[in-house]
C-alpha cells in the first residue's frame, strides 16, 4: 500500500472539471457527506477497483503468492516475510488453500489464519484460495462466512485436486470451480471479489485448449472478476492465450502467473503437479547445473526478468503475479531489476494501516503501541467502529486481553539463548538492566560482546526517527530512565520528509515531543518536584503496576502528539496520548517485564528477582512537551531531575 | 462566555492528583470516553454548576435582565444590544414574561422568541421568566415544553400579578410561585434550572417579613436552585435578608438584584409597581434634578457602584444581577467601574458559539457564513447533531431554507435611505458597484461623501483581522474582484494573540489564506488559466447562480482552514471550506444581491438592472492557499490574472 501515496495525491489534486460542467445546486441538498478523509484512496477501494485504476493509468503492479507453512515457527517467519515484502508495494498477496492442513481451522498454520494475519496484522490486500471438490455446500458456506468475518474480501475459486485416483462427478455437488463461483455469487452477492485460474496451455484434464477456454468463459460469466494464470515458460504462451481469451469475449483482467525458477527440485515438483512440460532450452541449461542452487537461481531470475520484460513490452500486461514458493530473494530480485519494487519510504499514516474493511476509517491510535502494532490490532479486533478524526469520538469498547493464541505472534523472534546473551545471563542489580537498555539505544555491544537488537517492548531495531534522539536517550538510560518509546518535536516538516514524513505530498507534518520510560520511585519523586516548574507546558502520566496514577492531564482528554495538514483536506491527527488507554497499555508494558524477561531465568534466581523487583516497584511515565515550536524541554526536565537527586 | 477561557485552561492544567492517589486500573476498562474536547468547560455545565464553580473559586460575575420589546424594530435593536453586552461576559441574561404581549407565541416580540434568540443566536446562557397565575396546567406545561424545545434550560418561576382587582385562590390552581416550581419538578424532573424571586423587604402582599421568608424556603424546598432578589436601595437591606435566609436554612445562592437609577420617571414607575419605598436621602438628591436625565443617571451609577462595592466587600456576594431596563450605558458603566466588565478579546472558538444544548459539541463550521453567523444557526437549527472534530463526520441533513421569519432578524439594521446613500442612489455601471466594495474596504467616503459601513454580506464593519489585508483588498476590489470574505494565513501564533487568537491559552493557532469574491466571467476565464500554475498549491471553487461549478478540490472533502493546537488536547479545526455547503451558501450569497441591493431600486430601473446583471452573470469564487507556512500566494494569483487580462 505504501507506494500508492504519490499516486493518490496527484489524482486528487487534479482538476475535476475544466469548464462549465454542472454539478448542480441539487448537491447542496445532499446530506451524504464523505464520512472520512480520503487520505489513501486505496483503503476505500475493493481489489477489482484498484486493479481497474491501474489498468486505466497504465501503472505497473505486482502480486505475491504464498502457501501456508507447516509449523508455528515457520508461520512466525512467514509473517515477518509479509512485513518485509509489503515494503515493495504488492497490490495484493494470496494464500493457497491446503486441504491437508485443516485450512479453515484456527490453527496457526491454517490457510484461513495466515490470510487473516496478512489482512489484519500486516495490512495487506489478500486473496484466500478456496477449493470446492469433495466438500459439502454447508462446509463451503461456513468457510466463506468465516473468511468474511475475519475481514477477507477476495476469494480465488478453485476446483482443487480430487482425493484418490478416480474422479467422479457428484450430482448437485461442487464439481468445478464454476460451481463455487456461482455459489459465492448466490450466497454472498457482490461481497467478495472473485478470482479464477486460467491455463495458458489449457487445463491438463480438459478435452482441448478450446474447451478449456470455454470453461474459463463460463467462470467469468458466473461472476469472476479477474483471472490469474497458471505458470508458463514463454511469453508467447501467455500472449497467445490472452488474445484467444479476448477473441471469445473474455474482457476481465488476466494476470500472468510468473514462476522464477529457484531450484532444481522445486521446479521438478511443480512441473509434476501442474503437468506442464519444461521447454527443452531450459532443461538444457538446468540439467548441467542441477546441484548448484545459486547458479540455478541466478538463471531463474534472468529468465523471469526477460520473460516479464517481453510481457510488459507487449503493452497487454500491466500486472505480474509471482509464485514465490514462500521465498523472498528471487522474486524481490526480479522485481527490483524490472524497476517494479517500489520501496517508498513514505507512509500513508505514521503507523501501518490494517486492511480489514471495518478499519477503513481508522486514522487515530494511541502512541503507546507504536512498537507493538500487532498487539494493538489484536486487542481492538472486537471493536465495531474505529476512531476517525478524533480519538475522543470513538465509542469503542475496552481493550481486549492478550490471549495465548496471539502470544504466539507476539513471541520474540529470537530464541531464549540469544535473548540471554543480549539481556544478560546473570543480572547483578538494577544497573545491569540499565546497561541493557543503554546498549539497545547505542547499538554498542554489551560487556560480553553481544549487541542488543531487541527488547521486550520493541521486537525490531530502533526506528530511524529515534536516531534523532540517540545521544540524549543514551545519557538518560545509563542513569535509570529506561526509555521504551519517544519521538522528537517537529514543527512543520514537509510530508515527504524521508524520516518523519507521512501522508500525501504537499502537506506538513507536526509532532509534540514524547518520552515514555520506566523508572524508580526515587526518580519519580524528584521528577514530580521538577514537573511543577513545567506545569503549563508538560503533560504527564505516571503509573505503577498497581494502577496508582499521577497526572496533570485534563480529565480523560487525549492529547494529539502527531498531526498533518494537507492540501484540500481536514487535519489528520493519527497519534494521541490517551489517558484511558494508557492504563491498558500499562498492564501490557509491565507484563512484558515478567513474560519476556524474568521468565528467562530460574524461579527464585537473583536475576529473576531483580526483574520482579523492577516490575513491582518501578513507575511507567510518559511526558509530552506541548510547546512543539520551541526546543524540546523534556531533556531539560530529566536533567533537572538528576540534578535534584545529586 | 468569552471571559471564561482563561479560567477553563488554568483549571484543566492543574495537577489532578499530587501523590499516590489511586485512579485504579479499572478505568482502563471504562469505555465511556470523553466524546468532545472540553475546550470551554462552561459549554458543558448547567447554569447552577457555573454559579457553583464561581462561588467555589471566588470569581465575581454579573447577569443582566431584559424585557421583551414592543415592536419588531425594537427587537432588532435589543438583539444587537445582546451581542454588544455579551462582550462584557455576563454569566446569564434573563427575559421577563410579559403576559400582555402574548409571551409564549412565535411573535418577534414575545418573551419566548426573545429568549430563544438570546440562547441560539447570541450564544447567551438565558433564563426565561414564567408566571403561573390565571393559567391552566396544560398551558403552563405546553409553554415549558416549547421552552425546552427551543433550547432554554432555565426558568424563573413567578406567580405573576393577578389580573383584575380581586385576588382569589383557585382550588388546584397555580396560586403561588411554589406551585409552578413543584409543577416543573414533577413534569420535567431535573431538566430545568429553576430560579425564584426573593424580597429583601418581604413581599408587599405577605403577612409579614418572617412569613415571606418561610414562603421563600418553601420554594427552595420545592426545587428552586437559586434566588434572585427584588431591587433594594441599601446594601444593609440585602445583607440582613441574606443572613435571615441562612438562619432559617436557605442554603442556595442568593443573588442581589441591582437597579441603577436611570431616570426620574422610570424610577417612579418601578417603585409604584414593586410597592417599594425610596429612601429619603435618595429622594432628596433626585427631586431637585428630576428634569436632568444625565445628572440622574450619573447619580444612579454612583449610587449603584457604591452599593455594589459594599455588597462585594461583605464577602457574602460574588454575583450581581442588573435590572437593565433594556438600556446599555448605565449598567455597563457600573460594571466597568467595578472592574467586572470583562471584555476579553479572546474567543473560545473563532466564531461565536450558540448556547443551545444540542450544539454543545459543535466545533466546526464552514467559513462561508463567517459574517452571517445567525443565518448559519437558523439554517442548521433542525440538525439533530453537529459536527465535532471534523466536518466530514457530520451526518447532519441539508441546510434549511431562509424563511421570512428569520429574514426579520437578517434584515439590515440600516433604513433604505441610508443604504441608498452608501450603495448609490443611481448606479451607472458595474464600476459603480466596484466603488461601493472599495469604499467598504478602505473606510473612505464614496463620491457623495458617505461612508459605506455595511454590505449585503456583512452587517458589521470589517473584522480587525481583515485589516491585515486591507491594502491588497482595496486594489483588487477596485478592479472588479468583489471580495466578501477573506482571512490571512497564520503559521502558529499564540492562542492569546489579540487579533487572530482563540481558545485556551498556551496554544497555537494556524490558518490557511482564504479569499472569496464575486467576479465577472471574463476574469474567471483568465483566473482559470493562471490557476493551472498553482494547481498543487491552491484549491478553488468557482460557481455561478445556476450552479455551474468548477473545482479542483478532492470530491466532497472539506479543507480545514483554521485550526488550533492546545496543551493536553486533540486538535480543534473550527473552520472548513466545504464543497457541499458552499453550494448552499452560493444560493444565499447570490440572493442577497437581489433581496438587499437590487430591491432598493425601482423595477426596470437601470440601477436595478445592473445588480440583476451581476447576479445573473458573475461567479462566486473561493480560493485557499494550502501552503500556510509560505507567503500568501493568493494576491499573486490575482495579480497574474489582471496581468493576463492586460
Amino acid at each position: 500500500m505504501v507506494n500508492e501515496a504519490q499516486h493518490t495525491c496527484s489524482a486528487s489534486s487534479s482538476s475535476k472539471s475544466d469548464g462549465g460542467s454542472s454539478s448542480g445546486s441539487e448537491s447542496s441538498k445532499d446530506s451524504s457527506r464523505c464520512s472520512t478523509p480520503v487520505l489513501d484512496a486505496d483503503r476505500h477501494e475493493r481489489l477489482r477497483e484498484k486493479m481497474r485504476r491501474r489498468l486505466d493509468s497504465g501503472d505497473r503492479w505486482f502480486s505475491l503468492e504464498f502457501f501456508p507453512p507447516r509449523t508455528a515457527n515457520a508461520a512466525v517467519n512467514l509473517i515477518s516475510r509479509f512485513d518485509r515484502m509489503a515494503a515493495g508495494g504488492p497490490l495484493f498477496v494470496d494464500v493457497t488453500w491446503h486441504p491437508a492442513g485443516d485450512p479453515a481451522s484456527d490453527k496457526e498454520t491454517s490457510s484461513m489464519i495466515i490470510a487473516n494475519t496478512a489482512v489484519n496484522y500486516c495490512g495487506l490486500e489478500t486473496i484466500l484460495h478456496m477449493t470446492c471438490c469433495n466438500q459439502t455446500k454447508d462446509d463451503i458456506t461456513a468457510n466463506l462466512q468465516k473468511a468474511k468475518r475475519l475481514g477477507l474480501k477476495n476469494i480465488m475459486a478453485l476446483r482443487g485436486d480430487p482425493i484418490g485416483e478416480e474422479w467422479e462427478e457428484e450430482v448437485d455437488g461442487f464439481n468445478y470451480a464454476v460451481d463455487l463461483v456461482k455459489h459465492i455469487r448466490s450466497e454472498f452477492d457482490d461481497y467478495f471479489d472473485v478470482c479464477v485460474a486460467g491455463y495458458p496451455k489449457g487445463h491438463p484434464e480438459a478435452e482441448s485448449y478450446e474447451a478449456d477456454l470455454r470453461h474459463l468463459k463460463e467462470k467469468v460469466l458466473a461472476g469472476a472478476d479477474f483471472i490469474i494464470t497458471q505458470l508458463f515458460f514463454r511469453s508467447e504462451t501467455f500472449l497467445k492465450f490472452m488474445k484467444d481469451c479476448q477473441a471469445i469475449g473474455i474482457t476481465c483482467p488476466i494476470i500472468p502467473g510468473i514462476f522464477p525458477i529457484q531450484g532444481y527440485h522445486s521446479l521438478r515438483q511443480l512441473v509434476k503437479l501442474s503437468k506442464l512440460e519444461v521447454p527443452q532450452e531450459i532443461k538444457d541449461v538446468i540439467e548441467p547445473i542441477k546441484d548448484n542452487d545459486a547458479a540455478i537461481r541466478n538463471y531463474g531470475v534472468e529468465l523471469a526478468v526477460s520473460m516479464c520484460r517481453e510481457l510488459l513490452d507487449s503493452g497487454m500486461v500491466h500486472g505480474l503475479h509471482f509464485y514465490t514458493l514462500n521465498r523472498e530473494v528471487a522474486t524481490t530480485e526480479v522485481l527490483k531489476r524490472l524497476g517494479m519494487w517500489n520501496e517508498d519510504p513514505r507512509r500513508p499514516l505514521p503507523w501501518a494501516v490494517s486492511a480489514h474493511p471495518k478499519r477503513r476509517v481508522e486514522d487515530v491510535r494511541p502512541i503507546f503501541w507504536a512498537s507493538r502494532p500487532k498487539s494493538y490490532i489484536y486487542r481492538t479486533q472486537e471493536w465495531d467502529d474505529f476512531p476517525n478524526g478524533r480519538w475522543g469520538n470513538s465509542s469503542s469498547p475496552a481493550f481486549g486481553e492478550l490471549k495465548d493464541y496471539y502470544l504466539f505472534y507476539l513471541k520474540s523472534k529470537s530464541p531464549r539463548e540469544e535473548l540471554l546473551k543480549m539481556w544478560g545471563e546473570e543480572l547483578t542489580g538494577e544497573e545491569s538492566v540499565f546497561e541493557v537498555f543503554t546498549c539497545y539505544i547505542t547499538g554498542e555491544p554489551n560487556k560480553n560482546g553481544h549487541k542488543v537488537t531487541c527488547m521486550p517492548w520493541n521486537d525490531d531495531p530502533l526506528a530511524t526517527e529515534t536516531n534523532l534522539l540517540k545521544e540524549q536517550l543514551e545519557k538518560v538510560n545509563r542513569r535509570g530512565i529506561l526509555t521504551i518509546n519517544s519521538q522528537p518535536n517537529i514543527n512543520g516538516k514537509p510530508s515527504t520528509d524521508p524520516i518523519v514524513g507521512w501522508g500525501p505530498s504537499g502537506g506538513y507534518v507536526f509532532q509534540k515531543a514524547y518520552l515514555e520510560f520506566f523508572t524508580s520511585s526515587e526518580i519519580v519523586t524528584a521528577l514530580l518536584k521538577v514537573l511543577k516548574k513545567y506545569e503549563l507546558r508538560v503533560n504527564y502520566h505516571i503509573v505503577n503496576v498497581k494502577g496508582q496514577n499521577i497526572t496533570n492531564a485534563p480529565d480523560l482528554q487525549p492529547n494529539a502528539v502527531t498531526w498533518g495538514i494537507f492540501p484540500g483536506r481536514e487535519i489528520i491527527q493519527p497519534t494521541v496520548v490517551d489517558p484511558v488507554s494508557f492504563l491498558s497499555w500499562k498492564d501490557e508494558a509491565f507484563a512484558l517485564w515478567i513474560e519476556q524477561w524474568a521468565k528467562l531465568y530460574e524461579e527464585e534466581s537473583p536475576s529473576r528477582m531483580i526483574i520482579q523487583y523492577i516490575h513491582d516497584n518501578y513507575y511507567l511515565v510518559n511526558l509530552v512537551d506541548n510547546d512543539f515550536p520551541l526546543e524540546n524541554c523534556l531533556w531539560q526536565v530529566v536533567d533537572d531531575t538528576f540534578e535534584l537527586l545529586n
